[in-house]
């Protein structure tokens, strides 16, 4: 390549653990630029921290901010083929403006109208909904209506077909999780077309996966292959609720059940394995009681949380927030994260942890999770 | 070794595919005896038939034989340290009188009376309770009190602490499934006393395991790390009945969800693993709707079975029997197991089907199971 | 059943931890022999120690008794379709005279003179050869000629098509190691007959299997697939001798190699896996230098030693033997075993163990194996 | 943010698929600007593809060119702490000019002059050296020195200090792989410095490492623990040739032992596990016969090959080059790949393969892998 067209630009520098600056160098450095190499002695400080260090930014949205313009977006932008979805995803300001929550997780708010449908499509990018608030919508997993509620995580694990549909009087919001960075940047993604209206406009309150799944600790006999993403479409707040009460009750009454003194915590599994819903992602509830102040912690990886209800303090590296009802914050890789409460905090998070897990290279200080 | 003393004994035949019956093979036989050594080509056919071939029978139980003997043992025997526990085990007939109901498989019945405790020890056989009726007994497991209500399937994984309480004015009878002739023959079993009664009185609804982890998809993150038992120690009827009636309600409205045509199975899992709920022990619950036939099947590995309720014909290798409430009968090794029913017929059964997976050598006809 | 018929027979007896012997404790024990019923208070002593107690014995069986026998067999005994194979196996002197080593192991020597075929045939159960002497029979293996050489190391991992063929001018004996007592007592057999004469007699230096397979780190990329049982089906001498010469050359320059001082150890392994080379057998190979002591050590499961080569003292139990070139002994489960030897002792073994560390039921004392 | 320091930039466009350019809608882009926000529907062709549609490009750089830049680097840059390698990297013409040969992989030439120490350090990259021609180098890891020869795999897992040391007279280049960009793109990477100069100067043929476990089938006792990564620091040449020598002698034989007609492959793996050597690095190496063509295929990830010997025609996507002797070239995820040759052709290669795997998201067409 010539000088000209080459991507490659490097520069010498007077440092001290640089080579000296030589007309022989620069000469050299010219042909690397037009060959198409690069010095590792130029980059390595960049390229390998002495721990990691994310151009991704610690970032707080506000829920007042995000609700009325996915609102605006409601009346502006119509659902349909091509676009797909009302989707409107945060855009970590380390990140040159790509919507990256994380470098490997995607975070939008999704907005549907009274009676809309979201199209139906497939992706191999592994996908979530939760509901900060509202209801009416019904997502359709090929072909079985699941209802959106209030709580609820709805997981919709890489190539399934999806779509929504509004079959209320109101519009809904709601947030959407998935790992588009991740797979964007590694190059692995799928994507198809199906109908442009979800298979089915039944509205029924359970949806047939659960009829199927959702009985704690039995597994239907026919449905027992392996599987590395939950069969389970639709992981309800009364029980999520209902687990996080009972494991603050338990340690009222003196018995070990709390991730620390008032932090109540469950990670949503897939019940074919017993371990995290999707391959790549992971999810957690995160209820701090009244007065709780949790011990700052670090971890390889990003996470992305929501406030679900109540209000307190959170600190991300050097930022601190006063957090509400859903609000959204980002924790980019080893950045510390505490929070602390004087009324209750309810937080749902999700993070892309398996993904280190697997691979050998998840660290954290100190050992075991809490945000 | 003298001829007098070797428990070694060969004897030559004149069959065929035998040696020639010389003094010379007399003579080398018995210094074979002397030597404790047995030759393959007399043994053969017994140790490596084509098939599996075992020496345990299909046999039939009766409820309303076992029962009653239980009682008078509530009479006669009392319950404490040194025999442990009243419980009467199943001896198949053809095991040389061993109480063993197959050759990997302990089942008994056992029976409590008001205000009794079967003494606190841990051991490494796998044990669980299925309740046919009755209730009033809290098992205590690692000082957690369970509740054995009817219908409820109770794992009782090896080498936890537990001892049982009659904490009702009824006397209550239930079965224990364990493995123990498995760990019996491969000399594997350890065993540990503990204090004669019970560490709790406590009677209560939950027990603390259920509080953590009945929740459907979700797990305490305090209690994550890899565990090959359950710490699940309850599984209750009314989530097992709800998942069956669920799988006929699918199955009638067109949906994959039974076994065959209204034959509807669960299978108890362990949370942490999504797998068996113990390493050596699966357990399932079938039900058989009105008017259900089900397919003949074999498979590797031996089962028992409880009549929980509803009555019907069930056909075991040769033998056929109408059951009801509290039967119990043992389905032996590749001997053919089917079932059908007029009024509907609900079944609990057991099996060693996990050694044989993780050991890759299941086999089944047809592949998939039903009872 | 009758009393005359009942296999079951239940003994009354005084002893404090007993039921008081009544006539109506009599009576339901008649009713429980009649019902094929036994109770666990009369039966816990033997069926749950407190540690394993194998009924299993410590025994040695001498080289120079076993291998005239087997040249005796070989002038008496015809090789051929029904017995299968010119194979003694150790009758270990706890089991009832049958052909078991341990209650899960079988051991034997077997023998095949010049020009015989042992016919071909295919069975569940996993084997293999160990060649203490001599050469000159090639085992067919799926139509795959497999030298067998002194020190070799041969397994036949189950359901594999093979026969034994002797392409030289003098008859020999080698070792043979099952699970057939484990497969018999969970009948899990299967048995199938194949030709009378292998498929190959060429006689080729390394077998296909070698070609492909035995190259250190390396695997073919045609074979990835995921495969239970080694598909290596030659462990030759002369690489055991050179990994054990090195742990013991790099003991001496200082690094850890050996399992303890003076004792070099190899496991061999499935290449695929890492892991054993059988689901249900571990092999390896135990190399002590002159004037090594092992330290004891007891383990869950049973094993079988041959002594390749030197000598040395051996103690199992309560058994002391003094043991030289071709000697067997085993060592049941839970009994402490050592080794000494002035001169240096080679010593090949196999044991059960995967069985319980698949089934999560191992246990040793101390923690890593060693002779 | 404002408008200025915002790094959101959002484009309303007049695509059918685009919602109307309004000033409503202007206006709501600049408000999503301001908040950090991205829609998906403006993105969705970019992030959301029908197939991967990798943003690296095929390319090929010329050994010819290579190694003299390495050596005039030899010349001009001193190794030594803080730049830490003399190591030129391959820098993507997709991937605007970063040392990125795909997305995941970093590969470079590296050289070091006769007498020469690259520091010791650690990091959680995984590496590995490959050695297209020469030797006299020894890479010391842990201590142990490991001599470095033309032909030879040199893995290199996390963690792990490392240095280099040539203790010949000649100066010596190869190619070193790490998952770099993997690690930094997913900010997970640690990095510690060691001393400046190598542990050990020992030049011993073979290395401890070796010398426990480059035996077939073999792993020693101590060293049975689970381990993620290889503990086999060097694959030896003669190991690989005679493992490929083998592959196609035994196609010529009849048998299934290459990937296709005059293709012979093997992979390198960790001997613990059976598995990759590394958890994100896949190695194999490639010998085309001569007048073989293999068959087109592609996969999800990327790889980076590099003639060994040998001349052929290789095309990647809709790249056609003729490559010889050290000539290295990129395949980007999803880009069909082939090669021939008429007088034979030997290739290393390296991919990420093992992260797709690990993950689920491996896809190939047609399924088995060959370059």
């Amino acid at each position: 390549m010539t000088a000209a067209t080459t991507p490659v630009s490097i520069t010498a520098s007077d440092a001290p653990d640089q080579p000296r600056r030589t007309p022989a160098l620069e000469s050299l450095y010219r042909s690397f630029e037009a060959e198409l190499l690069v010095p590792l002695w130029t980059e390595i400080g960049d390229l390998m921290p002495a721990q990691p260090h994310s151009r991704a930014l610690p970032h707080l949205w506000r829920w007042a901010n995000l609700l009325p313009m996915a609102e605006q977006a409601g009346e502006l932008v119509p659902v349909g083929r091509g676009g797909e979805r009302r989707a409107i995803a945060l855009a970590n300001p380390g990140l040159d403006g790509r919507p990256f929550a994380t470098p490997t997780l995607w975070a939008a708010i999704q907005y549907l109208n009274p009676g809309e449908d979201a199209p139906v499509h497939r992706h191999t990018q592994h996908a979530f909904r939760f509901v900060v608030e509202g209801e009416g919508v019904w997502t359709v997993v090929n072909g079985d209506p699941v209802a959106m509620r209030r709580g609820d995580f709805l997981p919709q694990a890489g190539w399934n077909w999806h779509g929504h549909h509004n079959a209320s009087t109101s519009a809904m919001a709601w947030i959407d999780g998935l790992d588009i960075p991740f797979q964007y940047y590694t190059d692995s993604t799928f994507f198809e077309f199906g109908p442009e209206e979800v298979d089915s406009r039944e509205a029924p309150e359970r949806s047939r996966s659960e009829r199927l799944w959702a009985h704690p600790g039995l597994s239907p006999l026919t449905h027992l292959g392996p599987s590395p993403t939950t069969p389970l479409l639709a992981y309800r707040w009364e029980y999520t609720d209902h687990a996080l009460v009972e494991q603050l009750a338990l340690e009222r009454e003196g018995y070990a059940a709390t991730v620390e003194s008032g932090h109540a915590a469950i990670r949503y599994i897939n019940p074919v394995t017993g371990g995290d819903v999707m391959p790549t992602l992971r999810a957690e509830f995160h209820r701090l009681a009244a007065g709780c102040s949790t011990a700052p912690r670090r971890e390889v990886g990003s996470s992305v949380y929501q406030v679900f209800d109540g209000t307190g303090l959170v600190r991300v590296g050097r930022e601190t927030w006063t957090v509400e009802h859903g609000d959204m914050f980002v924790v980019p890789s080893w950045q510390e994260v505490s929070a602390e409460t004087e009324s209750g905090l309810d937080l749902f998070c999700f993070s892309d942890t398996p993904i280190f897990e697997k691979l050998d290279h998840y660290r954290a200080q100190p050992a075991e999770k809490c945000p």
